[in-house]
Order: structure tokens, then sequence, then C-alpha cells
């Protein structure tokens, strides 16, 4: 849908135009108090003839020339009517206020899906309903119901959020600059994603920040994910739903539905999405990259504090955050002893004592010689800035800072403040002329300053995104014979195996599968072997295993009674290492995704899994078993030999890539145990879901 | 030592006061604005008849009355002769500022000891040096070297830090009101605890800060927890050293070592002291406190927004920062419905929408029903306030709790922003006035409300500390046969044993102990036995034992030679079950300190462990063990049995108490593992770490 003129109007009428307080009059004050240009603006409010001194027409119709945009301030029962009357206008936009759709129940869902089905007839894109209205600050288009205190707010961050009150957050801070803001509300033919989409492409957006819902479009959503990676534009989100409550919330809220919150994350991660946790961290982040000179190179931080008990507070929280502390080069902290006075020490954090920090010149120098050092990719001052400046100290540090960022080749710099406040303004000023953000105090500080050197260091790596084409309802599981016989056709690598159904195959398996061996019933019908007498294990010789095979048999006929028996499954012994799982989910939205973890209680109880979407790369599936947190267990823990984690990640790409080209196919995959040694990898079982009817088979 | 004569001098003497910027111009000119009375301040200067129109005397001899407090201005060096001519005036108290002591290194620390020991003979409690000063806002004295903006500062807050920076991050917060604040410095005749004790003790001061970096008098640290504890008067410690990189910087800093980080947090819980992990909570859970009208009864929580968004905002956070929901009653629920519109639903995170959020009348009614319901203990409104009332919700919210907590019986209410801001100041104002903490914004406002709630549910135990009398630099390992059987002596609980140097003997012993036994060897010098071969399991019969018996025997001549072999250790196989390890460190400040967590990668990968000071009541050992994460693994986990932990809670006990009588003599004790199941506890192995020298055994 073309959102041109919904968000880019040539010209615009304000139905339910007022002088009164309420959506009508201070979505009108707002209007004429904060856009740079009224020329096109109509007023329409059938009982009056003048607002505010200008004409108010009856209708839309009585408006001579074709109008772009509608901006409805009028309650649910006149949308539709006053939509019609606009497309005769030629209109392309509207924005409606109203609510009294999908969030509140069946019954405005069904308005909801009239509304919807109208506008697109109509060909209007409709932001709303149930939403705050939207700010264009590049061509001055104000177009928002909630009163806001009177200050420039134009720059670089583009917003959208589900919820206008968040969208006035923004508004409220005093820092942000913004391209545009958008509050979409209820979504209902223009969707979240679409903005999105809109300012990503947008070249007057530097930052995107969102907050959202829910997710109806996962396709657009990961190509428009895709197109801010391949241009390295941040893209920040919040996105409730971490809690069982806030998932409920939303559904009451906007009517969406929160999805599944974990495979969300797990694309935010794919494409280098940052997640922000609450509002302050969504605008700090923003912030950061709006006020931000250039990205940093790498990781590696030198704080510079003026106290000794800053300095330790801030090496404590770069290490809570972990955010690298550089090593100077010898040179370097050989140069800046001779700044600090002699018992000083050159340390990181740096405590440059008042010597340094009072003194402009010497600041300067300072700053020069560690961004010279190329051990070094970015410099974080950590000093509080006041509201007035009693401590000069603080305005010194500022001027210094301001004066290096004209020379070339400074390394970024970025400066925390430790506690929470307004900011002395032309300090702030400063420091945004010269691309140095100023960022939240303490804790939020360090935290988007680890967010802002993990984008930086980011590198996408082009993988098509494999979203299933249909949502077939029905799906069968299949035995663990069939289970692995589809993994070894699709190229991914199993243990040999043979099935048997009498004494005399099952011999004649053994021969060459060799002693010692597992043996499984074999059924389709039975999930779980164990619980019915289904396995015997470390099987020795031929007599042992006949005896094997009668009694698993007569257990399985016993325990299982109507199950359809096979025969059994042989395997030779697998050599035990270290138990992982490795799972697929085919998810609605974004197709299958896969996890790997710890066997055993590590996933349950400690949670520790890696999720991402198939398929993936041999990088992405390294990365994937690095950031687990029992990876030290791979790698020699304790004089255990090391495993072979090229396997493992080999492993995973081949089974991602088989989910990939499954997407259709496959509706879960549970790998539990593969083992993992030094020589290698061995799945010890799998089960498969697949799409379809069982009877069909 | 007695502080009043520092803290509370009636008489006071600026030496090196001036009217030029520096320490003894800044300290001049901030005594002059910001103290009460000036009638006993005296200034002295030698080049210098006046100072801001006020005489100078040209030395401290020459003042008329006695002199209480001295604050020296004046370089290192002078000092030592300016103490001596301040005993001379009756004096009791210095602050120095002059750097140059052992934060410097070995010579500084010289002249440091040098200063203690003549501040100790001439009677006066010594500020310093190296320190910023203090100010006494009860009696209004304010002998402070940083320049700070004019407003006032009075309140209830005692503050005392290492760092006069940070002593001034505190002065330079918007919201906080003290009785003292204190820059100890280096700390030398006057150590951080004795100005803690100060502060626990003095009625003025209603909730104690702290920032420390160090520990030089644990005893009284620990009794003046106690004393707060018992007083429940809220402590709060910024401690740093959580990374290694800030334990190097305190040493450098205030030349103080900072101590087993971790012992010390133990500490911190054991007398509920609450734990800031930077300023910005430092300050806010300090001015929480100080504003708040009363601590709740619990910490079940309503929570309040005006926005569908930020309530879900809420609902993470909440549960991010484990603060619990309240369910409201049926009643309550119905009549809140009947304050929102038809669409809007009552839950908790509350969305109450602008009906009631606009509406003070309205609002008051919904807190008071709130209020009203026993399953709410506190009440929390999400909701920014902005630096200018734009939005008037937030004035009309602010005007309602305002109105209602001036009621009889109203719960406790907190106010948490969403960003970072200075605030509206006569809505702060009215919020302070009304006992209700405007607390930072965001995830520290979160992390605040949950500090608070704990610390409100916080039942301290009485228990005596077990604070080592002795610090032996020897000590040597016992065999795990003598370490049973001291544990045994002691009380514990161990499974039988015997020892056997021949055959003979150790099939007398089996025949007491039961097969199958597990055998080991005994021996003081083998503390790694498997490595050896020194261990034989699940023994079945008179035959395996002999040769287990000489096999173990040549085995450990071989592989252990020269170890003096006294046989074998016999013990009846255990039935395995869930692995603890337990453990026994004794602390050379704070004593024996007992951990438990589970065996194996648990402890180590995922630091699954619990710290706590011996001894330990029965409450203490439970709730270590539930605040393990593996503790579900206890617990009936995935259909097992559930393990007695009443049994594992009652051998902590028996460890903690036998560990803290014994404080002058265990060094180390380890136990692991110990097996739990639902039959009670089993200990499988033990090695004690005692003081003294071997030879003399």
């Amino acid at each position: 849908m073309d959102l041109r003129k919904l968000l880019k109007p040539r010209s615009v009428a304000i139905v339910g135009a007022s002088e009164k307080a309420g959506f009508g009059g201070d979505t009108t004050r707002n209007y004429l108090k904060f856009s740079k240009n009224l020329d096109h603006l109509y007023f329409v409010n059938p009982g009056r003839d003048e607002i505010f001194g200008r004409r108010s027409y009856h209708s839309l119709l009585e408006i001579e020339e074709d109008v772009d945009l509608v901006i409805l301030c009028t309650p649910q029962k006149t949308i539709i009517p006053l939509l019609q009357d606009a497309a005769r206008k030629k209109c392309g936009g509207a924005v409606v206020f109203a609510s009294g759709y999908s969030e509140t129940g069946e019954e405005g869902r069904i308005r909801q899906e009239e509304l919807v089905e109208e506008a697109n007839r109509l060909g209007i894109a409709v932001m709303g309903p149930n939403c705050a209205g939207f700010a264009n600050f590049i061509d001055g288009i104000f177009a928002y119901a909630f009163l806001v205190e009177e200050r420039d707010r134009s720059g670089n961050i583009g917003m959208v959020s589900q919820s206008g009150q968040i969208v006035l957050g923004g508004l409220d801070s005093s820092v942000m600059g913004f391209s545009h803001v958008i509050s979409s509300g209820n979504s209902c033919n223009v969707k979240v994603e679409d903005y999105l989409e809109f300012l990503v492409e947008d070249d007057d957006t530097k930052v995107v920040a969102a907050y959202i819902e829910g997710v109806t479009k996962p396709a657009q959503l990961a190509a428009t994910f895709q197109k801010a990676a391949q241009k390295k534009k941040p893209v920040v989100i919040l996105k409730i739903g971490r809690s069982g409550k806030s998932q409920e919330l939303a559904a009451s809220h906007t009517g969406s539905l929160s999805g599944a919150d974990k495979v969300l994350r797990a694309i935010f991660k794919r494409y280098g999405v940052i997640e922000a946790g609450d509002l302050e961290e969504l605008m700090g982040i923003a912030n950061a990259f709006s006020w931000l000179a250039e990205l940093p190179r790498g990781k590696r931080c030198v704080f510079m504090n003026v106290s000794g008990g800053e300095a330790g507070v801030t090496a404590d929280l770069s290490e809570e955050y972990k955010i690298p502390l550089a090593d100077y080069k010898p040179e370097t902290r050989e140069y800046l002893q001779t700044l600090v006075p002699v018992y000083g020490s050159v340390n990181n954090p740096f405590d440059m004592t008042a010597e340094i920090g009072y003194n402009v010149p010497v600041m300067c120098k300072a700053i020069r010689a560690i961004s010279a050092d190329d051990q070094v990719d970015a410099i974080c001052i950590a000093y509080t800035i006041t509201p007035e400046v009693w401590d000069v100290t603080m305005f010194r540090m500022v001027q210094a800072v301001s004066i290096v960022r004209e020379e070339p080749g400074i390394k970024p710099i970025f400066w925390i403040p430790f506690i929470e406040h307004s900011r002395h303004p032309e300090s702030a000023r400063m420091l945004k002329e010269a691309g140095v953000p100023l960022l939240p105090c303490g804790r939020y500080g360090f935290s988007i300053l680890h967010q802002v050197l993990e984008f930086a260091a980011f590198k996408y790596e082009k993988i098509e995104a494999a979203i299933p084409d249909c949502h077939p309802a029905q799906s069968y599981g299949m035995s663990e014979f069939e289970s692995l016989s589809f993994l070894e056709k699709q190229g991914v690598p199993i243990p040999p195996q043979a099935v048997a159904a009498s004494h005399e195959e099952a011999i004649q398996a053994a021969k060459t599968l060799g002693y010692p061996l597992s043996v499984k019933i074999h059924s389709a019908d039975i999930q779980h072997k164990s619980d019915v007498g289904g396995v015997k294990l470390n099987i020795q010789n031929d007599e042992e295993l006949c005896r094997a095979f009668d009694e698993i048999m007569e257990n399985c006929s016993k325990h299982a009674p109507g199950a359809r028996l096979s025969g059994v499954l042989l395997k030779p012994m697998l050599k035990p290492g270290v138990e992982m799982i490795i799972g697929v989910n085919n998810d609605r939205d974004f197709g299958p995704m896969i996890m790997v973890g710890m066997g055993g209680v590590f996933v349950e109880l400690f949670k520790d899994v890696q999720l991402a979407p198939a398929p993936l790369t041999q990088k992405q599936a390294e990365k994937m078993i690095q950031e687990l947190r029992a990876y030290p267990l791979l790698n020699g823990y304790r004089g255990n030999p090391v495993c072979d984690k090229e396997a493992l990640a080999d492993l995973l790409v081949r089974i991602s890539e088989m989910a990939a080209r499954n997407k259709n196919v496959i509706k879960e995959l549970d790998i539990n145990p593969v083992f993992v040694t030094e020589d290698g990898v061995a799945i010890a079982d799998a089960l498969l879901l697949v799409y379809g009817d069982e009877k069909e088979r």
C-alpha cells in the first residue's frame, strides 16, 4: 500500500476540528502550532463556520481542491461515511482516532473488519483506528492528538508505536529529534510492518524506533529487517510479551496476539535488530544512534573518570554490561602518565584526576593520545552533567570533547552521567553538535553503550528466510526408524541402523552393524519406548539379541495393546559424550526455528538454549553453540577432551537446511540426545512430526 | 572513638581559610553560605588579617575560646604541627583534605601511620586525609570542600562515602535530603565503620547510605548492621569490587583492600543491608526510604497505568524485578469495573484509561478501593512526570494521590516515571509531602521498588556472629576418616565407617557395616584417592574385599611413593541421590562462611551457590537451599521423588554450628558430595583443613 498521501500529504482536512478540549480541539491546536505550512489545511465541522479565525467547511465535499489526507476526530459511527466522502476528494490517507474497534471484543472486531474492507475498496490507507496520529517533522505535518510542550523536535529518528502514550513518551523526551512519529493504533489496513518498511526506506530517517505488541505480516517484517541490516540502519524495538501477563494485556489493548515471543526475539537477533527492555532504553538507544557521528570500528573502550570511586563503579558496570576495556599500547600509557600527577596512575577506567579534567588543553591531549591508540575503538566519558554549571570540571570536559571532535581521525566518543537529571542545555547542545551521544544515566548508559557497540560489530550474513507457504491443520508422528531415515535421505549424518522383523533378520543385521547393539521396538504407534519395556541396551551376541527381541515384542504386546509392532530397530551402541538436544519447530509466522541446548536439566532449569530461524550459515551455527552458557562443557571442561564443535555446528547447518527445504513438510523435529565427543557427533534418537493426514500416507 | 566534637562541633576553625578558588577558598565560601550559625567560627591564615570581612587569626593558638573542630585546608606537611596546636585548644576533631598519604604508595602509607599515631596520642578524631569533608544539615555545619548549587538539602538521609566525588553526586541529586554527608577519604583513625555506627545510632537519620571500598573493622561492621536490623533502619551500600578491575582500582584509590567481595555481600544479606549497584541506585533506594510514609506490610503490589502499552511494559518489568502482582478480591474488581468505560478491563497492571486518570475524584475512589483490598500491600503509579504540566493527566493523578494519602489506612504508594527527566517541582513536592516516593525512571524504579519491598518483608533473626580471634598462618589437611570422625564428634551425622590395616580387620569391619561396601585408601598424605588407584566401589563379599585391599595398597605404593599408608577406609555403599556440595571457608574478617550448591558443573558453570556466615538458623538454612536455582531438582523434578530438604537444612545448621564453635580451629571444610534422597542425607566424602602445625599434632 502506498503511504505517501497518508504520511506526506500535500493537502489536509481535519474533520471534527474544534476550539474545545478533546481530540478535535487538541488536534486542531497542535496542527496550527506545530505544522510548517497551513496553505492547504482545511477544517471541517458541520456546526461551525470559523475555527481559530479560519474558515470551517460543513462537509469534506465542500472543499475546493482535492484532499490527500483526512484527520478524523469524530466518533466511530461517522467514520465509514466520512471515508466515502473523502474518496470523492481523491483522498489516499486517513487518520482515525476513534476507538470502539478490535480492542473492545467481538463486535468491535467485526466493525474493524468492515472498516478495513471499505478502506481497501476506497483505496485509502488508514492510520488507526484507536490511534493518536502522527507527526512528520521533515515536511512539517503535525497530525497528532495529544498536547505536548512547545519545542523543536525535528531530527532523524523515525518512530512507530502501537501505543499512542509511548509516542508521547518519545515526544516528552527532552533530547530526541524525529523525522517521523507514528501511533499506529489497532492497525487496520496499514500495519506496523508497513510503517517500519517506510521508515527503513526513508532517507530522512537515520534510526528506526518501534514499540510493537504483535506481528501480522511476518514475511514483510523479515524482508524489512533484512533491508535495514543491508543498509546498516539501526532498528530498535520495544516488544512487550516477555511475561505472560503482558501478553494477556497486549491482546486486550490493541487486539493483537503477541505470537511466540521467543521466536520474534530470535528473528531480531538474526537481523541485528536491537531489542529494548523499556521506554527509557528504546529512546536512549535510538538517541545514541541519532547523535553518534560515526559507528565505532570495534568494541574496545576506554573510560575516562575524574574520581577513583566513580572509576570503580565504571569498572563494575563495564564488566556487567560486557563492554571490553581496551589495553593501552605502552607508548599511550607512558604519554598519559606525563599528564597526570605523580601519584596518579594510568588505568582503564582512567581516573584522570582534576589535573586533566579541569584543564581543557590537557584533556584534549589525553583524548587525542587515547584516540590515536589502535587498540582503542571508542572513548566514554563517565561524569555527571548537572542542570547548571556549578562544577566547572564538567563544562571544561565538555569543551575539550567539543574541540577534539572537530579534528580528523578522532574515535567515537560517548558520555554517561551517573545520576538521573535534566542536563545542562548548553552542554547537551555542544555534545550533540559534536556527534557525542549524551546517554541516560548509569546502568541505562552502560547497557546502551553495549548495544551500540554490538550493533557496530554485527555483520549480517545474507540468507534467505524460509517462511512457509501453508499451515496444514493435521500432522502425524513418524517412528524413530522413519525419522532417522528421513534425516539420512536429506543429507543429515546418522549412525547405521537396521530394522528386523524376525530373529533371522536381526542376526543378519547384527553381522553388518557389529556388537554391542541397542535394540528398540519399531512401531509408529509407540513414542515412549522405555515406558513399555521396548528398549534393551548393550546387547553383546546373537543369543542375547534373540532374547531381547522376544522380550521386547512380549513387553510391547502387553503394555501397548493395539499398537502395530513392526519388529525391532537395531543400532550399534554409541560412544557416550556430552549430551545435546537439537530441535526444530515450524513457527506459523517465521517458519522452521532451530534450537540447540545441553541435554538434561540444563535446558529446562537454566533455560540454556539458543534459537534461530533456519537455515543457518556455519558461522551462525558456531555462534549459537558458543553462546550456550554450558559451552565450556564442550570445550575441554576440567581436563575432559575437547569436543568436535565443528561437527556439531555442521550438523546444525545440515538440519537447518533440511528444515528450510521442508518448510511445508516438517512440523517438528526432536533430536534427543545427540552425543558430542572428540571424534564427532552421533544422533542417538529422533522424532519427526510431519504435516498431513496419517491415513493418507 | 567519640565523634561528637568532629561531627557536631560547638566551635570551628578553618585553617587555610581564603577568598581564592581552591580547597581553602571553596571551603570558606561553602561554610559561610550554607552553615546555620557563624558565632563560633574562626578563620586562620598566617598571611591574612581579614577574610570575607571577618577577622583572620594568624594561628590556632590566638583564638580566644576552645575549638572543637579544625578544618585543615593546608598541605600534607603542615598537618601534624597544626593538630598539635589544635590539641592545645582542646580540639577533638579535624578534617584533613590534604592528599599524599596511603593513596600514593609506600611512603605515603608511612606518613599516614604517623598521622594516625599522633592523632590518637592527641585524642583527635580525624576525617580523611584525602577527603572532601562533611556537612551536618541538622546542626547546620557545612565543612565540605566542593562547590555545590545553592538549595535546601536538609532531610533524613545519612550518607558516608570513601569517595568525595560520590558525596558530590548525592549533593547534586535534586531530590535527596540529608541529615549528614561524610566523605571519609583514606580513613585514618576514624573508619567508615565508625561513621556507619554513628549514623545508625543517630535519631535524625532515617536511612543510611554508604559508598565503601573496603572493610577494616569487621566485628564493628557486623555489630552496626545488627543494630540497624534490630531497629529496622535501612542501610544501603554501594560496594565496588564485583569485578577484578574495580578491586584493583580501589587498592590504588584510597589504599583499601576490598577483601573477599562475595563474603561481604553474604554479610549484607544476613543483616538485610541493601546493596546498590551504582550511584543512581544508591541514591534512589535511600531516597525511597527517605520519602516513604511507612513500610508496606507485604510485597503484593497493584500497578496503575493510563496506557495499554505502558501497562504491558510494567507487566514485563514487574516480572523481571520479581514484584508480585496482587490479585484483587472479587468485590474490588467489580467496583473498579464500575469506574472504567465498558470496553476497559480491570487488570493488574491496571490500565485505568483516561476516565480514571483524568478525573481526580474517580482516581481517589479507585485508590481507596484498591487500598482497602486486603490482598494488596502497596500501590505503584507508573506514569511519567514531565518537567512542565502540559499533560494535565499527570497533575490530576498527583493531586488524587496527594488527597488520598491524607486519609487514614491508605496503603503505601510509590510512583515510577518511564523516562529520565527532571520532574515538575510542584508535583515532586506534593508527592514528597504525601510520603509517596518519586522513584527514578523505568528499570531503576522497578529495581528500587523490589528492594524496598524485600527490606520491608525481611525479618532479622538474631544470631551471634562468629568472628575469629586469631588468624594462624599454618594449617594442615586431615584424612577422610579423620575429617569424618571430627564431624561426627561435633554432632554432624555421618554414615558408618571403619578403618582396617589388614584383611582380618577389614573382614571384621565388613560384618558390622554389611555389604556392598566402598573401599578407599586411608592416608593423611593422599588427597585425590582415585588418581592413584586408591578407590574400589561396590565390593560384594569377603573375597572381593581382600582383593580390593591388596590392589589398593599396591596401587598406592606404586603411584604415591612415600605416602604413609594406614590401611583402608570402609563404608557401606550409599544410596545415590541428588549430589550436593557443602563447604566452609573461614574468612579472616567475618569468620566461617558456609556454602551450599548443587554438585558437578552447576557450581562452577552456573555459579549456583549460596553463601552465608555461620552459624545458621533452620530458617536461614532453608532459605539458602530454596534460593538455589537448581532447587527444583530437590523438589520432585520431572516425577523424581521429593528429596528430604529438611534433613539437608538440618545438616547445614549442624555444620554451621560446628564451624562457628570451631572458628579458631577449622580453616576449610569441603564436603563433596553429600547425597540427598527422599530418605535423608548422606555425606559421602569430606576433607577438613585445620589450623596449626602438622608436626605438632
